[in-house]
């Protein structure tokens, strides 16, 4: 299939280049030439520009930073959903405003053109794996038409409802994720303070009802998980500043539909005084840092 | 084996009964009368008092409310520690103050007394099956000797640590218990303001990055889970007046310990406002309802 | 002078008449018709429309509930600034978000037309006695346009900065005013539960390092100020759901500037919470309900 | 009047130097030698022990780090309350649990002793300049006979009620200050990040709503108020240990009383993580750094 693919960064890259593994035509377009680049030494080929990468493709993928840019590459100035042809599947796994995607998929419906949220998680090192979970929001043959694209990218994929559902579902996760990491980093921090050994407290609460995701793979304590960003100098995985951004909308959405949201908001407000703090580009766990006492 | 038994309440008489169904010989103790008799009715001899259950014991095993009862128990007018046996075992499985269970260890072990403590979760449900998980604090040779009757009782033994530390590694638990509820209860409420199917969304994050126990076992939102709470009216199950006790109990120890637990203390006063709202005897999962719009 | 005012609320109503009363030939446009009759009934002259209103105005100003309310009349489908005349000055009194105060003043700015920011407080009792506080965003010269007409409606005048700072300062204080609401009703209720008299306790504070607004004019315990609202069944006063559409207003810009606003993000979730319980309606003092045990 | 001071700390030692100023006999006690000698040098005399200081006083006035010193001076080891004659009013200045209070004072009143509650606040300045509030919880008569000596050491004295009410008075205050003075952080940092001026927008806030202590006297920015502790690198003042203490002390009464309080419990878990990042020394109003992005 020829497909267009917009927004190549850490996370475009790996997935553009899994399709094209698995046989499909890439046209990949992104700001950066370096990026693009990447792609081509995949075997992708270069696009000029947002509108010749979408010329004669089945299918558009982008993978964008934030609300405005998908908002403003499909309604903005070049206006691209014009440039699409009519019947084309156009696919966003940027994570955004649920509100930006039903206002994309509005025009796109009135332009006779497909358009499914499909926000992803699971990092770079799912992208580049091909083991990403999809959140999708649309209707259920629009997600059944997308499928076949998104299993060479993804192991797993949850229809969320209707478009704006799978961001809806992605920053609800993320919020609960932060969440879940403050908390288990304050409750390891307090069994530090008493004396305990956080490995095995750590044990105790997974095999409990405090067990959660962050306990079973992702302890923020260093040494607990030898593959954890913690046990490697709260390197790589998933930033702080991408934590917060995603507590941000989290926060955004629950003001929107008047929501009380008391300890996401306080998440959040955590999350960007550790940014504050200088720690934007660790990883989130490392919010740890803030709780335990040094010697 | 001999065994006094003190505190019969719904947890301590049930797992008193299974001791007597091991086939030990219990004596039992509780300031109510139709208490002991359960026990009786399971088999259990009546004491007249508590000195009277732990005369010829081999092993004490006491269930009380809260840190003053222990203390006072032990401690203070009656001083039953002085009318313990030496050498024998004394197995504390009341949920109190870290602190409270090492004063009482310092008075035991002048008195060549084994006391450890032993606080469980799984609630009468478990104490009924006999499937407690018990939180041990203690030396290695004083668990080994009370493992084989903890075994009669529960399904899951820690050893957390010294002693002490059974205490600690409960309420660490427990407060990261309180703040996964509450945060689990924040997404799904987010979720369905924006129109999500609650059961979806559940299905979603329990696979993802955002599963914890509430949304594997105990999930808040009616429905859901057909065996939890709230599928029941928020009967049963651990009520809010003992989850803000739990909390209290986390936050007094980050108080002693200088311990910074923004989201325990925010769960705390979730918790105290939900209780002052008049739910204190309902499930702790019904806390979801301060934050669901009606209708 | 001839002034269009847009927005005939329970603030803009008031407002106007206040101007008229000082002389002033005020043309009032709102989408209700019995708003505008209030108007008429105080002096003032019915406009067909916003356009209608603006014609031969030497100064507009605007009174609308929210942000998109403020940009769709300037810049949407009526493009209201196209028909305001080169060298007019535009006032908005409206609490919006201070980007759109910014988005709007940069397109007057083009069309040679002077746009402040100037939002209010004071409430409906101080727009009628012409004593609400103004926090105005814009260039010297341009609050000083606008000064004698502020001076008609207002008793103090701040100026916050360029444009969009009045939004900022507003949303700054009423935030700080939210944290200090919830927190003065949480010590008060703390003081209670210990067996305290509130006025007593509240009058220590009050003249303590405690001190601040809300117990020197707004006590929320009922009884403690006898014109405050808690002293009248929490009617009247400012609603819990404004003080909620504020503090969204602040938790939005924080997201925004990527600000950590700990105090303020849980005061939403309250205020939120406080809504979804009930209470949208009741005064804000009235969030000391959900801390305040009966009986 | 022969008096005897135990307890000279930064608080004691000037107090009990403006007793002897307006002309009473004190007979001085502290376990620190130099401590005592300070006092010795104001023209006290120096007492063996405190057995020592309390012969022939026919008032004694304490100022004690915590609980366990004042429980552990009068009803401890050397129960002081047994060596202080029958009729002997009791002053107790520190800042301790309300429980502690009255369990002393309930002791003292079976042995014919007034004892009172009259913790202080204003800080050490306050001490020397003689200028301290008292918070007194005793009934009438017994502050009636405290008056004459508090008002040689003190400016304000109010009567929180009965005996234990000056601490909960107190520490009601406090916890209003700690919530205060992060909330001016927040909103003067929000501001800040906003592009306003913190000399402006904290003029503005001090005389609208969100007016307080904090924006009186004690800005937390520098620059604002030349003499607060901010203009002075956070040197002096009120410590951020010393505020994490007293809202330790809250929390605790808190959860004792089941109260429910969310904006304290987040101030002393700010104040936490304040200490922890290595600022306990620091003036309380340094918290503002956690909030403020640098350059």
């Amino acid at each position: 299939m020829q497909i267009a693919f917009i927004g190549l960064g850490n996370m475009g890259a790996p997935m553009a280049i899994n399709l094209i593994k698995a046989g499909h035509s890439v046209k990949a377009f992104d700001l950066s030439q370096d990026a693009v680049a990447k792609v081509v030494a995949g075997g992708g080929q270069a696009a000029a520009s947002a509108q010749d990468a979408v010329q004669g493709a089945e299918a558009v993928i982008t993978m964008l930073p934030a609300s405005q840019h998908v908002e403003g590459l499909f309604l903005g100035d070049g206006k691209l959903l014009a440039s699409i042809a009519k019947g084309t599947l156009v696919i966003d796994s940027s994570t955004i405003a649920a509100a930006t995607s039903q206002k994309v998929a509005k025009a796109a419906e009135a332009a006779g053109i497909d358009f499914i949220d499909a926000p992803v998680s699971g990092g770079t090192g799912g992208a580049i794996a091909g083991t990403l979970t999809f959140m999708v929001g649309g209707r259920e043959a629009q997600l059944e038409r997308a499928r076949p694209l998104l299993e060479k990218m993804g192991a797993n994929i949850f229809h969320a409802g209707s478009v704006g559902a799978g961001q809806t579902a992605k920053i609800c996760n993320n919020m609960l994720l932060g969440i879940l990491m403050v908390g288990t980093s304050e409750a390891i921090a307090l069994g530090v303070a008493n004396g305990l050994d956080p490995k095995v407290l750590s044990e105790i609460m997974r095999r409990s009802s405090g067990g959660n995701w962050a306990l079973e793979k992702y302890n923020p304590f260093p040494g607990v998980h030898e593959n954890a960003p913690a046990s490697k100098g709260y390197a790589g995985g998933f930033g702080t500043d991408l934590m917060l951004k995603d507590l941000g909308l989290s926060q955004e959405n629950a003001i929107a539909t008047k929501a009380s949201t008391p300890l996401g908001g306080m998440a959040r407000a955590i999350y960007a005084a550790h940014s504050v703090g200088g720690h934007g580009g660790e990883d989130f766990s490392s919010v740890i840092k803030m709780l335990l006492k040094k010697g």
